[in-house]
């Protein structure tokens, strides 16, 4: 990707140079097995352990109220199968149709064992009501489960004041903030949030660690049994390297958040701005009217009357990379059900792609990128 | 652990210095998500499928029938809760007492479930024996669970004759291959298994990644749901890094397997020989009389009138390390669960030490060791 102008940040990052730097010892002479009584075993142990605590103090949370996990895929499936297996009487879970397939598809698998789910639709902003959040609670409801942001559109949901609504009746509550994690600050003391899910990939860390936060007093089952690491509820001997770098790249977004968040804020206005404004017919998903309650990195823009897999194809030989919908989607040739819930047609929906930039990109790299766009999308509808 | 004379290979092992230079490019600027359709994004899914029919033709499967995952404790996990999903009304397992954790406590929580769970005693040699297999299986049983080799013992399990009589009844086999993989060359097409897990960091892989086999046409549901990787059957993002790692490891074991086993092996006999010849009041458990159905690389040898937690923490001092059972278990301080299940009594079983033996250890080192733990044993007799 040397001369790749990459625009999909919020399908992944690339490791960032010092975490890799953290990383390399555990990959070398430092590869005992943390679980071992031994000196350089003890060793391991701590560096795990240093680890969780530097992550819990960058969100407020306590040292155990973190459990390392595979990734963000992995927390979600743990928050919410975990916590079914942990009150197997209450049989119904509130989520919305905007949520990322970590958490559809995990609800899904569970309505086939005789869970009952309720997902709620959006406004036509992207936007969870609390309300209606609260009106779907009933006596059965053991868990809701609502995104901070969604990874398409970049909204912002209100987490506050839905986690109020929840906890009032003594429900849980878990939020996917997989995709806000960084950019929008997080003060677990007091967020009225149980549980909440974090990827390592998505952060300038590496692929194959996150994290899940489990507020001390959760009813929850492990998700994964064995060995008893991670205070009996994540087996598995720990990745010492993962953990290592994950603790690194949060550490090192929470002391550069402002700076990232704004540089990234004002790539995507510029880029976001010229299309808007140079390309006609074309309009902006989320974001456009205020700012304030959407990610600073993210643009979803529609091309009318172009297919995104078209456009994508020829930025894609341009060197521009991005993608439309979850990269997860990506090969489905569907067009976004994310879109098409907050009630986008199916045909605008189709021409839709999400720019999403990231802490090394260049206001050069938008002025090439826009360059292209605004080319690729002339040759298209030309054809 | 520059100087230290590691001899826990079972517990866990160094990356090899030739699969950390192969994982490296993924960790700089080959960082694409496999599911995007740019450029980066096929090359990507194309290192990803390569590392799979590398795994793949090294042990005679299909490339299709391998799984990545996050490691052996989630393999095993998958394969037993996600064969029990697939069909709900079956509700009877047989595994054996001997089991590691990761099978152990996956059976235990599924009992917490309804799922009925026969275990298995071995004999003393640690031998399943096939024809109690047979005779515990019933209309209901849906898994049976036998490990390849025990980490412990080393002991080599009968798990072609277990397999046949399994198979013979149309019930689906599973065995935990973790701690043998490498040591006991694998050809599926002639197992009688329809489910393998394999470890990365037990082979001079990395830590966090592991597969499982899954024979074709085998009933299983997804244990992680998600996007939809892996043919739909484990989400979550890739780790390209982890899964090019692990190929690069097991094909460079599969291709120097006689090699490290006959390293390990006589290395393994002359600590063994020499500890059992001038240590008085030494038994080895397992390996001593008939090597051919033990692994080449494990000591397990108990010391009279010794508390192993004693001996362990001298020879830590020493910069010698070692472990009592399995590195999951080091901190309980209860004599080794596999160790009473072959009939060995506690006051035995409390004294013993397992030595695990790797590819750089050295004919020096196992002197050295040998002159450190006579020393320890010594004083620690005297006092």
């Amino acid at each position: 990707m040397e001369q790749a102008i990459y625009l999909d940040h919020a399908a992944t990052t690339c490791v960032d140079s010092e975490v890799l730097e953290v990383m390399r010892p555990y990959y070398g002479r430092e590869y005992a097995n943390a679980s071992a009584l031994y000196e350089a075993g003890r060793n391991s142990r701590q560096v795990i352990e240093q680890a969780r605590s530097r992550i819990a103090s960058c969100i407020g949370a306590r040292a155990e109220e973190i459990y390392f996990t595979s990734g963000g895929t992995e927390s979600d499936n743990w928050a919410i199968k975990g916590v079914c297996l942990a009150s197997p009487k209450k049989k119904h879970i509130v989520t919305t149709s905007i949520e990322h397939p970590a958490v559809l598809n995990t609800c899904r698998a569970l309505e086939k064992q005789g869970v009952r789910v309720t997902y709620l639709q959006p406004d036509s902003w992207g936007m969870i009501s609390p309300e209606k959040v609260a009106e779907a609670l009933t006596e059965d409801t053991v868990l809701v489960s609502v995104m901070h942001a969604n990874n398409e559109l970049g909204v912002i949901e209100p987490i506050s004041a839905i986690g109020k609504a929840v906890k009032s009746k003594g429900i849980l509550f878990h939020t996917d903030a997989v995709q806000s994690f960084g950019y929008e600050p997080l003060s677990m003391p007091h967020l009225p949030v149980d549980l909440l899910s974090v990827s390592g990939h998505k952060i300038y860390g590496p692929k194959g660690i996150g994290f899940l936060f489990i507020r001390n007093g959760t009813e929850i089952r492990p998700f994964i049994d064995g060995g008893g690491q991670e205070r009996n509820m994540r087996s598995g001997t720990e990745s010492v390297p993962l953990i290592v770098g994950l603790a690194s790249a949060v550490s090192k977004l929470y002391k550069n958040q402002y700076r990232y968040a704004w540089h990234a804020k004002q790539l995507r206005d510029y880029l976001a701005y010229r299309i808007l404004t140079e390309i006609p017919d074309t309009i902006m998903y989320g974001g456009k009217k205020n700012y304030g309650k959407y990610l600073p990195n993210i643009a979803n823009i529609s091309f009318a009357g172009i297919d995104s897999a078209l456009l994508l194809k020829k930025l894609d030989q341009a060197g521009i990379f991005a993608s439309a919908g979850s990269a997860c989607h990506a090969a489905s040739g569907e067009p976004s059900y994310v879109l098409q819930a907050v009630g986008i047609p199916r045909v605008q929906a189709r021409g839709a792609i999400r720019f999403s930039v990231g802490k090394d990109n260049t206001k050069e790299e938008m002025e090439r990128a826009v360059h292209w766009i605004k080319k690729s999308v002339a040759q298209l509808r030309e054809s």
